[in-house]
């Protein structure tokens, strides 16, 4: 029998094989048994099963796949992870596919998993690969409210999706602040070198969170409008709520995304006005110190009739011209916002 | 009973609740009652209730959720606000969240808040969330023209949303104005570093603006074309008007996004070529400077046969040729566009 | 009775008001009357009423509304102008907003005007606003063509739509020379700070014809489409023939849109070489003045012990090292294509 | 009677008018006669007439299209030609507009010319305007295989259309050429000024051919879906076969024009890869020079006490040190790769 | 008869022609002969032929045609190659278009290869161009799982499909390599003239790929809807399978384009702060030698009153203050990170 306090043992050392069996009858579980025996559990009519595996290997997935009767292909997909997020119709099986996703590090980088779920008639079979979220918390808030868990495999469905789908949030979030750490570096602060990679790099997770996300939009859709027993007609709600979260993570991530190509632009923009501000500082320094170096030039000359050469007061003099005409270029550049 | 002056003080310190709740008959207000007494309103036949809520809270909400019996999605949507633009239909009701806009402070930024709105055969509800203007001044003016309020809740919300579309119009223009004063900023005068940060400022509010607007393309489109009681035949041409605004915000704000995109180009454009400029104009002053030193340089020079270092006018004449030569190098370089 | 010529001085200093109030049976005109008199000509069957009205205020509107029975919404639009190009369809009138446009001033602008109609089965009303070409000669010519204009109401609207769009054809053209002008500026001769400017410029003129162009394609896809007595069978291919000169005006716009596009990257392309340029030329000639300027300092050293100091020959010879020097160094840059 | 042989002088030579005048029955060429014979040969049931006109004067067109009964707005549009490619139904004649292309000139330009087809029951009528290549040896072609122009006009106008559209890819072949070479001067050699006004120029061209040629896909698309006797069911795999080229050629310019893009934008980093290689030579070289003569400087000072001034070996000395700067400073420079 | 090994050694040098040719029933090969005897083998209901052909002569192919009664136009697409991905629907045969595609040479570079497939109610044909991976060993996979194979042609297609879309993965991973080498290059150790080159070369890549499997969309799209007898209802999730790789594919190309374009914005970016810095480096040190030359400049001078001249310790004093400037001009720039 799975214990849940064992569970979250499980999920910190996670290994492969089932966290989870249990067959429900009016929203409350009446069973838990081992995958073995899921065949008796199947055979009583009202009731549906709810499997819960993590990594799965070869052997195990296959016996599934026998005591349920899911479509090869599918059961490859569950195998080699790596799908995009889809819904296959098989004759009378559900499958989808959807993608977790984890901030890991610092800086924070997007880290992919995926779930798979199988929907029959009477049973679902969720595949979980990478996440380190395990659903034992979903199923508890699930057995909570009989009343909706009530409406059958279908429900189950919605709830892990949902599930899913909102731990997208907290994760746009951060790559939206990270955004915003980046205008302050752009027109706050100096920016630098960095800069332009951190760019790229949130230009990266963006994608990857748009890739896991936007083919959702599409399942969702589906599911919203599919004349299947599979999804009673009163759950449909639910999916268009999901729906609407895909929307609206997509909306974010297209906003973030848009943003950020401004930024590049604002950025490249503002690096080449440093350079010019910098390259009119060069400017005036030099023609600072190029005249004094000119004057000095012509009292050097060795001419044999040079007037002021023979004065007594012809050296601070000349000290005083190069003063005044350096102090005189200063002020001309600092008003004019070279300096 | 709910007073239009007490409520505009409501609106100067505005605390959350119950702002009116009234029933209409004929489209004339015939009673207005507590949120407790609506069972009775709504058994009336013939007779429709509008509620106004502002900020309610959770305890509020779930109790106008019993009585009008809205679905536990749409309620949750309006508690947590946040959402994007949308009609859900549940069975019987129609629910609408709508985007509110201000601009508020200097430089003027975009603040957005949320109302959203409960469509039954019989009743209306408006959740109004962080925005500053109440809809007293709505409620007065559509029951100043009861042929219309006649038409029902249908009616009721095209009132809304067009109050709330319209109010776009204004924020909009404002945002074309700030484009206006960054192209005089960019063409006209001298840009400076502060220029690309507005052009990033101006693109973000645009976006804000977008997301709240454009989804309604959508909700209008669906209202216009809806076969449901709770929006009959005639108040369509009422939502297609809506719709042409909502076309018309969203095509200003495209084509303002569209040409900042070009003016971020054009500003890059002109950086180089002021930076092109300066560079010139550098050139051209230290080669002014460095033909003397070089001359002097020259005469400086220690050879003891220099037949010119013993000339009585040696001196000035060199002091000419310096001149003459930067004087001809001035002109040269003003014809050429360089100073 | 409206007189073709006074209507053309109506035309210099025009006023608001009816230009012309016309019924017309089997394609000729029958009858001439004040507006006050139309409720007599709209009862003769076979007939219809062409009304033209010129920036009317709001009495006269109300008027005309009254007598037509027009719907709220579209003379509401038709008082507040400042509409986006549309149809928009009520019970059993047909109402089109039209953007007229007209390039004033040097260098040419563009400025949108509006033009409104109404379509009944029996009768046709235009609002003019803004623009300076009247209809009267649109009138005259479809008078000319009795048997065209027999196609009723349906047929006016046609002649009102094919003589606004076919006003765009010489503006877009006078936008592809603008082009072919900032190429040569861009290409050929030098380009300078006002390029950058005018290139803006005529994306924005663009992108206003492109506002007032482009939903005119859903307009005529519609009136090619329609299912309505007002719009009859054989005149579809005259709206098709609108919608294919929509089309590639719109066509034009974009195509021009993206060359501009490129030409504003080449642009910034070409600023980079031209910079290049010059920084090349700078250093080349830096160079030049620098190594004479290294010689002479070395023979201005103070060293006792400097054999050349005393050489009769080593003034002219210091000097013919300083000008072989300059000559070499110049020859070589010339071929290295620096200067 | 046509005479191909006259038929090419013609082609060398061309003046407008009729070329031939040809009925066909099942799929051979059973009589000649002039435009004014028409009538007598459309009455013989089994038979249909192929017209080809270049570049018709007015008179001729209206006489043709008196005897044709052509749609007013078709013969205008032939008239007026500068068309956009298109598919009009009459009651009972198709009318496509289709534009033909030739390069001519060095470097290689885009001339577009004009191809007109009427498709009647019993009838094609081409009018070819401003292309070099007269449809003779087309119509050679066809006569050569008689099962397939027995099919009817639907065949021929599939002739015409895939012998139009054939002529694309010798074209679009040139543009990617020209990409080639500018990838070569991009990359390899040297870019200059000139680069990239071909860059834009290959654009230009680029979009010519994609707004002759994008058209046509929405044309065959409807040929291959029509339901209309004028296009025979067994036409339409031939149909489809030139919606295969056209899209085809569609997508070598897509691709085309994308690679341009992204050749500008390389170009204009290797524009400022190359100025930032110059600016660190000319840094090199400026510190080169700057040294010695700031050791020149400081010899040349005038200090009573300054021991090295009396060394017999100080001089050369001092050379020595300004030379061996300058090779360290030299060697360094070449080391990081700044020279 | 076909035989594997020999098959083998013509992989390695292939010549053209007939590779296999067998007749299949329930899934097994029943019989194996020339191509010359299908007739016969094609007459056994419950049979379907399987021939492979590489890079077939005009003959052999016409000979093809005749014995499969194939369209005209589809045999001459499998003549001439270079066709685009699609799929043909002629009365009773499929043709196929697919691409290849090898990564072949280092830096490896896409070639591009065609597969031709015919299927019709009895048999399949694949017609081999360009490509060194024969389908023999596709042909001994198939075989060995006899009960999908007895599905029939629609199985084969499919079988053919997969192999040739699975091709694509490898070649994609390897060009997101290149990307994340160029990422390397371009944010870790320095950028050359050569990363925006391979840049491009990796977009050429891209765009072929693309070019080469984004028409297969459509193609899978149509296969899973077909309501055709060639391609069973239960060989349908097959064909799905076929159609998300084929997006995912495409997913992967369309991200890596995405992320390139970023990355040669950023490229430039960096090369501008390069730019920048190494401008500043310049400006710095000419500082830093500016200021020691213009100080030996005055102390050149030839006052007759100088009194630092006549100091004892004059000359070291100067050389002093010379050496302080340049230390603490270079401290400065070092803390203000110009050095």
């Amino acid at each position: 029998m799975a214990n849940d306090d064992s569970l979250e043992s499980h999920e910190l050392q996670p290994s492969g094989g089932v966290i989870a069996c249990a067959a429900y009858e009016g929203g409350r579980r009446v069973d838990d048994f081992t995958i073995d025996d899921v065949a008796a559990a199947l055979a009583v009519p009202g009731r549906f099963v709810w499997v819960g595996l993590f990594e799965p290997d070869h052997e195990l997935l296959r016996q599934v796949q026998h005591q349920f009767r899911l479509h090869d292909l599918a059961v490859e997909d569950a195998l080699n992870a790596h799908q995009r997020p889809k819904l296959d119709l098989y004759e009378d099986t559900l499958f989808v596919v959807l993608r977790t996703c984890q901030l890991i590090g610092a800086p924070p980088d997007i880290e992919l998993g995926e779930t798979h779920v199988f929907v029959g008639a009477n049973f679902v079979i969720s595949v979980r690969h990478g996440s380190l979220r395990s659903h034992v918390g979903l199923r508890a808030r699930c057995e909570a409210s009989p009343h909706l868990l009530a409406k059958g495999p279908g429900y189950v469905l919605y709830a892990l999706m949902d599930f899913i789908v909102d731990q997208y949030f907290p994760i746009v979030e951060a790559l939206e602040d990270q955004l915003e750490e980046l205008e302050e570096e752009i027109f706050g602060s100096r920016f630098s070198r960095e800069t332009t990679g951190k760019i790229y790099h949130l230009k990266r997770n963006l994608l990857s969170v748009k890739r896991a996300v936007s083919p959702l939009i599409d399942v969702c859709n589906r599911l919203m409008r599919f004349e299947s027993p599979l999804v009673p007609d009163d759950t449909r709600p639910y999916f268009r709520d999901v729906y609407d979260h895909v929307i609206r993570i997509n909306d974010m991530v297209d906003n973030t995304r848009e943003l950020l190509t401004t930024a590049l632009e604002a950025n490249l923009s503002l690096i080449s006005v440093s350079q010019n501000e910098d390259t009119k500082r060069l400017a005036a320094w030099a023609a600072i110190i190029a005249v004094p170096t000119m004057i000095a030039g012509i009292y050097g000359m060795n001419f044999r009739h040079m007037p002021e050469i023979g004065w007594a007061w012809g050296y601070p003099a000349s000290l005083a011209v190069m003063g005044v005409a350096c102090a005189g270029l200063y002020a001309g550049f600092k008003r004019s916002g070279w300096l």
